[in-house]
């Protein structure tokens, strides 16, 4: 019997899933290496920051999705080191794997552009943990302002998030966040005035979804505006401090919240590999999706600089990672076969992005775009399609359902601090 | 207009929703303390902690149960004192509540007993924050097992958990937790042999689910050991050390998880109130459920020393604690209405535990028992029906019916950090 060669692949996410779903059942031997146990479907976190779907609703667990797959085995480690001469990744604790192929699909963090106290102060909205933080942090500022006000204080900053970047992440955060604040809040509190509330929305460009047509950003626009969110376009951040942010061009506005969205970079592993990084940590990739020099590596995803037919640099979303990670998986059964390596080609099948309660805009290839109810049906109908996992897709649907019926959002809980894998002991000390 | 009499309610579990039902509506003004923002539906508490629910499923906010009630008003906050003679309670951070009547249902925490190592290295199972940790942990620790199982560390330990207890919650989590590893777990590993896995339950008396009839003792007992859970009975422990459990006999039994549900003790906040405790820190009342000598101050469920008529003290369920909190409400309109006390008298519906997919015991009063597929039916129903609020009854049940179509246990992520509401500073540390 032939050795079976060994693919490592690096992370989880639409990428990893994808090609993994590609080597399901093949001949060679997959090892999946992921930092959690779980593939978030990231698309709909911001749902969890605020309070329409519960963590477990949108993580699935990696060994469960790969189950029933003997050719599959799942690790679970945060990756410290690729080691391309020795043919290896090293886990932090000292393991090094061995691979014959690797695909390194390990995805894209935030960024903050060396501004002054985003790091410190600001919330980002990239794991499941930012979600729950990030979710906790509001309610509390509410359940805060709410105590404040009975001594007379009113509290404004308390109630004003700041939302900074008006890409699909911002507009879907501001979409939301503003319902949760004017359909739920509003009506439990006794001392606060929650119409005081205020959502931010600061853009660095003069209008939201860059890429998307003048028709979707000009909808994006009047439909954040009808829901009360304030836009701040054509400036940027010139720090945030623990009250709030100041803009470029002065303002400053006090706030208790600042949610960060402007800026992602590639994940710092592709530093181990060989080539100039490009705009964002982006590691060069040939056409194959293989890196230079190392034709058993493929780097797919956020992490890398792929390119269009015009040489354009392919934005930072789902269908890239899911095509590339495909395109690389193939071209490593066709190595095995002896046939040449073929050039990745994106297929455009479109964009969407959600602004709330019934309102999305949806652009499909050839200028076609739908916005509005049309297009929030649109949004939902595919975001279901691609949740992984029949249980997860029928409880979200069941949350929306009901969300949409009653303006509802159930999972209004601030959550418990569990502890990471990472500090495992039993709690630092129990109550009573 | 008449001064509205106020009425300060501790605690939003079960017996002080059933307080807030009584009053809403009525001549007096209600204010809900909690040091949480929701109320856990804490039968369930073991299906989160064994991956079968996430934690919002089993938590409703109470400012969206309280919404339509115009005076009953909602304040998270933690109650660290009460001052019977001022009539006020003091929140921590200096605030103090002035009432007319106090109503304290702020229930009990786990105790250990004094036993050595038990607050330090043992699970407990008696909030939120406790199932995550204990699902975290669990899960975490077959991943590590894993990680050593490739370098050939068998790792049998890190696959062992004790389950100290033979109540309700005990037999409950046994029973849960092997069912996890059995049908969902042991397909998933390369390496690890899941069959190693141990669940160990420790209890103190002859047998499981004590106050129930011998009949369903017996059931319970049979069914865990088809399940494969071993049961050591009439022993208990004399130490909990960081890889295991030392027994009174001196049995050492290595395992990574240890889960304490053997005890518990009255919330420490009863100490403010006059009266030598008695068993478990309960604090006497009268037989209107007030505390000698303060008519307007009740305690109700398990922080009270409530009696049966036989003088018996009433257990520490869920139907105490909601029948003793409609009295005491009901107690304070008749005082309003100058109409005498009356006396507390407790109605047993019955009792019910589950032990696993398909097998629960049920008891009626009367000695009518239910045991295997219909006791579990009717505890399915009972548990559904009282569960708050439509949202979670009808993802809770799509789970259940998902879970047992399926053997699935969708819940099996090892959740984020969240920061609770004391600590609603950003991450520490931002990703990559």
């Amino acid at each position: 019997m032939p050795v079976r060669p060994r693919v490592v692949v690096i992370g989880s996410g639409f990428g990893g899933l994808a090609a993994v779903g590609v080597l399901a059942g093949t001949g060679v031997d997959v090892v999946v290496v992921d930092r959690d146990n779980y593939h978030g479907f990231w698309p709909l976190l911001y749902q969890v920051a605020t309070a329409g779907l519960g963590p477990d609703d949108i993580a699935a667990p990696i060994r469960a999705i790969h189950a029933g797959k003997p050719n599959v085995e799942v690790r679970m480690g945060l990756v410290c080191g690729i080691d391309p001469p020795a043919r290896q990744v090293e886990l932090t604790g000292g393991e090094r794997l061995a691979y014959d192929y690797l695909i390194v699909a390990a995805g894209s963090s935030s960024a903050d552009f060396g501004i002054p106290g985003v790091h410190r102060h600001a919330y980002t909205l990239k794991t499941l943990p930012d979600a729950v933080r990030l979710r906790n942090h509001v309610l509390s500022m509410f359940e805060r302002a709410e105590n404040n006000a009975v001594d007379g204080h009113p509290g404004a900053a308390d109630l004003t998030t700041v939302v900074v970047g008006g890409g699909s992440t911002g507009v879907e955060m501001a979409g939301a966040l503003s319902e949760l604040i004017s359909h739920n809040l509003a009506g439990e509190y006794r001392h606060l005035d929650v119409g005081r509330a205020r959502v931010v929305l600061v853009e660095m460009t003069d209008t939201l979804l860059p890429g998307y047509s003048r028709r979707s950003q000009d909808a994006a626009v009047a439909t954040l505006r009808q829901k009360g969110v304030e836009m701040r376009f054509a400036t940027s951040l010139a720090s945030v401090e623990p009250d709030g942010v100041t803009l470029k061009g002065g303002e400053r506005i006090q706030a208790a919240t600042v949610v960060w969205t402007a800026g992602v970079k590639a994940n710092p592993l592709v530093g181990c590999l060989p080539g100039a990084k490009e705009k964002g940590g982006r590691t060069p990739v040939a056409d194959d999706l293989s890196v230079p020099g190392h034709p058993e590596v493929f780097v797919i995803g956020d992490a890398a600089a792929t390119r269009d037919r015009r040489g354009e640099l392919l934005p930072q979303v789902a269908q890239v990672a899911i095509q590339g990670g495909r395109h690389a998986a193939r071209q490593i059964l066709r190595r095995q076969e002896g046939r040449p390596a073929r050039a990745f080609r994106y297929r455009d099948h479109g964009t969407m992005a959600t602004i709330g309660r019934r309102a999305a805009v949806a652009e499909l290839p050839g200028g076609v775009t739908f916005a509005g109810t049309f297009g929030w049906l649109a949004w939902l109908a595919v975001h279901l399609v691609f949740l992984v996992g029949f249980r997860n897709r029928a409880v979200v649907l069941l949350n929306w359902a009901w969300n949409y019926l009653t303006w509802d959002r159930a999972s209004r809980v601030i959550l418990p601090e569990g502890t990471g894998p990472e500090t495992t002991g039993p709690p630092a000390a129990h109550p009573g």
